[in-house]
C-alpha cells in the first residue's frame, strides 16, 4: 500500500502512522515530496482494508499496490488454464459454443432445441431448471424435473450440460446431473454458494454480476479457487449502465482485460449482454474477435412463446447461421470452431 | 401493457398481434395514430415479460402500464405500515436509530459499543456475525459465537438486535437469536434467501443492492411479502455510480420515491451510503430531513483497529453528537427521536 | 505520483523508468516491496498525464498523489470563500434561495413569478433566456427579449438575476444584463466558455455535468479561477445513473465532499436533481441539512403549461411552503434563511 | 404518447386530461383497463415534454410512443447514407480507417506519423489542433499552427484530414483547413456548436458523449441535420460506467443498435473506448465484426513522450499490424478494407 499524508501533516503524525502500520507486521518507507509525504507499506496487504488507515491522524488516503486476487492472477500462473469437460477443452485454440433454452419448459421444447443446436455445431447444452426471477409471479423453472429432462437430452445427444445452481443446499443435487455448474449474475457475490461449489470438483461457469467490476469477478473466482476447485470459467454477460436502448451493456473491453489479468478461460454471453435477438449475432462475432474462448447462447424453437427470455433467444435456424458467421471470425484470428 | 407497432406495420400484422395477445387471455384495444398504431392490452400483465411481444411481426416495442409489484404498492395498501419490534414502532412519528459495530469482534468491543449507543439514544443494536466479504482472505465474522455475544448484549442492555443472515440454511438459527433479520445488499436478489425469510414471522430489514433500482427493491420485498411475512423494512444504503470520491452514492431521492410508491418503512444507512465517517453525520441529517423513518449506523470504539468497515464507523462520542443533531432535524419536520 | 512496477520487473527496467522520469525534471525514490517495487515521483505532477508512464518498460500502473486542482483546493485556501452579490453573501451563515421559471416565456409569466418568489423570501431571481434543449424541435428560449424582461423584473423587484450563458460569443451580452452567469450542466466542460466567463468579473454559478465527477467539477472551476475570476459558486444538480424512478440522482454526498475539498460555496438544485415537483421539497430540506449554502428552485405559476421543465416546477404556494420548511431545517443546524 | 392514469383516477379527471390534451391540438383515445385507464394521444409529440402531462390531475405517468428524432431515423430514410469525402465513401462496403496523433505537437512528429499511417493503409489523417483538456494546466494544442501543419501533411500525402472544432467562433476557420469537422464527446450537447457546423456543408464526425444515450446522440445529429448539413457520421468512443479497469466502457451494443435505428454511418474509436493501447487492436477487430463502418485510431511515433493520450496511442508498427488484423475481420463478414 501507499499511504498519502495530508498537505500539512506534521512529522509527529508521520511517525505515528509509521509506528501503527509497523505494529501490524508491515515495514514502512517514507518518501518526502514537495507538497506531501507518502509512506510505502511493505508486506502482504491482501487481508487488509486500506481505507482503515485513512483514519490515522494526518492521513489523506491510502492506495493499494497489490491486486487483491492471487490464485486467479497471471502473476503466479502465467500460462492459460485449460478447463477439460468430457473431452472438450475450454481455453485453448478452439472456440466453444454452449447453447439451449433459457428455461427447460417441456420435453418437446428441450429435445427440439438440443437436436437443432447439436446439428448446428454446439459443444454444450445449456438449460435452466432452477430460475432466479425478478418477480415472484414469474415462472420459476421446473426444478428437479428440469434436471431429469436435461439428463435425458444429454444421454441421447451426447452433449455435456450446463445448468444454474441457486442455493448452497442444491449444489450436491445439481452436481449429480450437470457437467458444468453455472453461478448466475445475481449470485456472483453469494459467498455461501461460491464456497459450496468451490468444494466440488465440477467445472464452474461464473457469470459476472450486473453491478460487478472485473476485479470483483476475479475476487469471486478467488473464492472458488481458494476452496480447492481449479476448474473455473468466467463469463461476461453485460453490465448495467445508464443506456436503455439495450437491456444491458456488453462490456467488450472486459474480454481483453480479463485475458490480460487472469489465466482462466473467458466465455461471452451475447444473449443477456444485449437482451435483443437481433443484436446477438453481431455481438457474438465481436466477442470472438476480441478474444473470447467461447459463447453461451439462448436458443428456443418458438421464442414468442418462451416462458423466460424469449426476446433474446435465437430460433434454431438463426443460431445455425450465427455459428457459421462466428466460425469465419474465429478463422480470421487463427482459431477454430 | 401497450404494444407499439412499427411505422409501416401492415393491418395483417396488427391483426395477428391482437389475436396472439388475446389467445393468452388478454383483451386488446387498438389506437390508430398518425405515424404508428398502438395496441392497449387489458388484463394482469404482471406474470408476463413485455419484451416477448417485441418478437411478434410488426412490433416495435412493448411498454408496461402496471407496476410489477402489488403487495408492496400503495395502490392496494394506501396507509403506512408500522412494523412493531419489541414495543418499538418503525414507520410512525418516531425516527428509529439502529447502531453498533459492523462485525462483532470480541465481547469487550461489543459491550463497550452497546453501552455507548444505548446511552446515546439508539433503539436497536446492530452487529454482524456472518459477514459477506469481497475477499476470501478477509475476516468472515465470528458466526455462532457472534450470535451468542449479541444475545448477551441484548439481554444485558434490553435492546433488540439486528444481524445479517447470508444463507437459507442459516435462517432458522439466526432467527433464534435476532429480533430483526437483515438481508444484505449483495443478497437482495438471492431469491432462495428471500423465500426463506418470507416464511418466518421475524421483521426483516431488506437492503437495496448497490446497483438495484427502486423497482427491483420493491420486487424483492414482494418476494418476502408474498411468502407470508408482512414485517418488511426497506433500506437505502447507497448505489454504485461513476463517482469515486465516496464509496457509494447515497440515493437521497429514493427516500421520497419509496415513501410515495410503498407503504413499507424506509431506513437509511449513511455509513455504507458514504463509506467515510466524516460524511456520516451530514448524510444522516439529510436522510431524516428527506423523510426516512430511521437510521442504521456503524459505531466502533476504535475504528482504526476494526476488522471491517473501520473507515465508515463513528466513534461513540461522534455517534452521540450525531443523534443530537438528527434529533433537531426530526423536530424541525414535526417528528421525534 | 507513484509508479507501480510489474511483479517480475527487472532492475534494468526500474533503472530505465527512474532515468526517464528524472529527465522530465522530477526526482524519484524507489521502495522495494516483497512482490513489487514502487517508485515515488517527487515534483508537481499536475501538468502530466500519469497514464503515460504506464508505457514505460516494466510498469504496471501509475497513481496520482496530488489532487489535480490547486486554486479550488482547501490546501492552499483553507477558509471558506464568500461570494458577494449586490449585498448578498453566499457561503456564510445564511442559506440563499434562487428561484424563478426555467424559461422566461412572457412578461406576465415572469412578473407573476417574481412577485411570488420575492414575497416567499427568495434572494435571487432565476430565469432562462438562452435554453440548451436536447431536441432541436423544442422551445429554445426568448434570447435577448428574455434578457430584457429579466432586467425589467430585476429593476422592479430589486432582486439580482441569474441566467444561463451557452456560448462564448454571448458572454459580453449576457454579462450586461445578469448579476450571476450560469454555466449549465451540459457546458461544464465547454472549456472555451469557461475561459470566457473566467475573464469577466461576474459571479458564476457552475453546474456539475450529469456525467462529471466531483473532481472534474473542481477542475472546471479551476479553469475559471485560473483565468482570473474568483467569484465561483458550485452547483450539485443530480447525476446520471441506472436509476430511472427519478430523472437524475441527486448526489447528496457531493455536498459534504465538496465542502471538505474546496472553499467555494455549494448550491443545490433539487428541481433538476429529482425532475419531479413532489420530491423537490424533501430534497431541498435534505440538501440544506447536509450543508448546502443555497438552493436554486424552478417555480412556475402554471407548470402544466410551461414550455420547459414543467414537471419539476413548483407552483408559487408550494414554493412558499418549501421556504418555510427549509428555514426550520436551517435553524436546526444553526444557520438562517 | 400514452398517458397512464392513476389506479383510482375519477372519470372527471380522465375527462379533464383528455380536454386539456385536445386543447393543445392532439386527438385522444381512452382505453379502460382493469386497474388503470390509459389515454392514447394522437399527433406529433416531438415538440412536447411528455412529463408535463404528469402534472394533470389523476395522471400517474406519460410514455412516449414516437422516437424524438426524425431526420436521423430509418423510418423516413430506410436506406444507408453514404458520406463522400474527397472520393472516399463512408457507410458502404468499405471499412474506413482514420489515424494519426491525438495532438499535433511538431512538424516532425506529424510527418513521421502521416507517412506511417498512409503506408499502413489509413484513408484519413486525424490530428488535434484545438484540444479540450480537463486540466487548465495541460497542453491545449497548437491552434492555428496545428491546422497549418495538418494542411501541409494533407497536401504532401494526399490524405483528407479530420480535426476537432471546439467553439462556434472557430467553425469558419477550421472548415477552411479540415475535410471533416470533429465534434468531441464533451461537446456533443454544445448546441451552439452543433448549430454552427450544421450550417456548413463539411462532413461532420459527431462523437458520442461519455454519458449520453444512443437516443441523445441521434438527437444531437438531428440538430446538425435540421440545420441543413446531411453529411453526418456518428462515433462510438466509450461511455462512462462504474468499471475502472479501462478508461471508458466501449459500448459495442451501440453499433448494431445505431445501424438499426439510423441510416448514418457509424465509426468506432477503440483508442478512447479503452484508454489502453494493449486493448485497442482487439476492440478494433470487435467493432468491425459488430458492423462498424470505420475506425478512428490514435497513433504516435513515441507514445511515452506524447503530450496527450499517450497511453492509448499505438506505435506505427502496431498500427500496421492492427490494420492487417482488421482487414481479415472485414473480409470474414464480406466487407473490404
Amino acid at each position: 500500500m501507499v499511504i498519502v499524508m495530508k498537505h500539512h501533516a506534521s512529522s509527529e503524525e508521520i511517525k505515528y502512522v509509521m509506528q501503527h502500520v509497523e505494529s501490524l507486521g508491515f515495514k514502512t518507507h517514507p518518501v518526502y515530496g514537495e507538497e506531501r509525504t507518502i509512506i510505502g507499506v511493505i508486506g502482504d496487504e491482501r487481508p487488509v482494508e486500506p481505507e482503515v488507515f485513512d483514519l490515522l491522524p494526518g492521513v489523506e488516503r491510502t492506495m493499494r499496490v497489490l491486486k487483491p486476487f492471487k490464485l486467479a492472477s497471471r502473476d503466479f500462473h502465467p500460462e492459460d488454464s485449460i478447463v477439460q469437460i468430457n473431452g472438450i477443452s475450454v481455453g485453448g485454440d478452439q472456440v466453444i459454443v454452449m447453447a439451449g433454452p433459457c428455461s427447460v419448459e417441456t420435453r418437446e421444447q428441450l429435445m427440439e432445441t438440443v437436436a437443432a443446436v447439436k446439428q448446428a455445431g454446439a459443444h454444450v447444452l445449456r438449460g435452466g431448471a432452477f430460475k432466479p426471477r425478478t418477480s415472484p409471479y414469474a415462472f420459476q423453472g421446473l426444478g428437479l424435473k428440469g434436471l431429469e429432462l436435461l439428463r435425458e437430452a444429454r444421454d441421447e445427444y451426447h452433449l455435456p450440460i450446463i445448468t444454474e445452481v441457486v442455493s448452497p443446499t442444491d449444489v450436491t443435487l445439481v452436481a449429480q446431473y450437470a457437467d458444468i455448474l453455472q453461478i448466475g449474475a445475481r449470485n456472483m457475490q453469494n459467498f455461501a454458494l461460491l464456497h459450496a461449489v468451490g468444494e466440488t470438483q465440477k467445472p464452474v461457469l461464473l457469470k459476472r454480476g450486473l453491478m460487478s467490476t472485473v476485479e470483483e469477478l476475479l475476487m469471486a473466482a478467488e473464492y472458488i479457487l481458494s476452496h480447492g476447485n481449479q476448474r473455473v470459467m468466467l463469463c461476461e454477460r453485460g453490465i448495467r449502465t445508464f443506456e436503455t436502448v439495450t437491456r444491458n451493456t456488453f462490456d467488450i473491453n472486459a474480454i481483453p482485460a480479463l485475458k490480460s489479468l487472469t489465466h482462466l478461460p473467458v466465455i461471452a454471453d451475447p444473449s443477456h449482454g444485449t437482451g435483443k435477438w437481433e443484436y446477438v449475432t453481431p455481438i457474438a462475432r465481436a466477442a470472438v474477435a476480441a478474444g473470447a474462448d467461447g459463447l453461451i447462447i439462448e436458443v428456443h424453437p418458438d421464442p414468442a412463446s418462451a416462458l423466460s427470455d424469449g426476446a433474446q433467444s435465437l430460433k434454431p435456424e438463426k443460431f445455425a447461421a450465427m455459428v457459421d458467421e462466428v466460425r469465419r471470425i474465429a478463422q480470421a484470428i487463427g482459431r477454430k470452431l
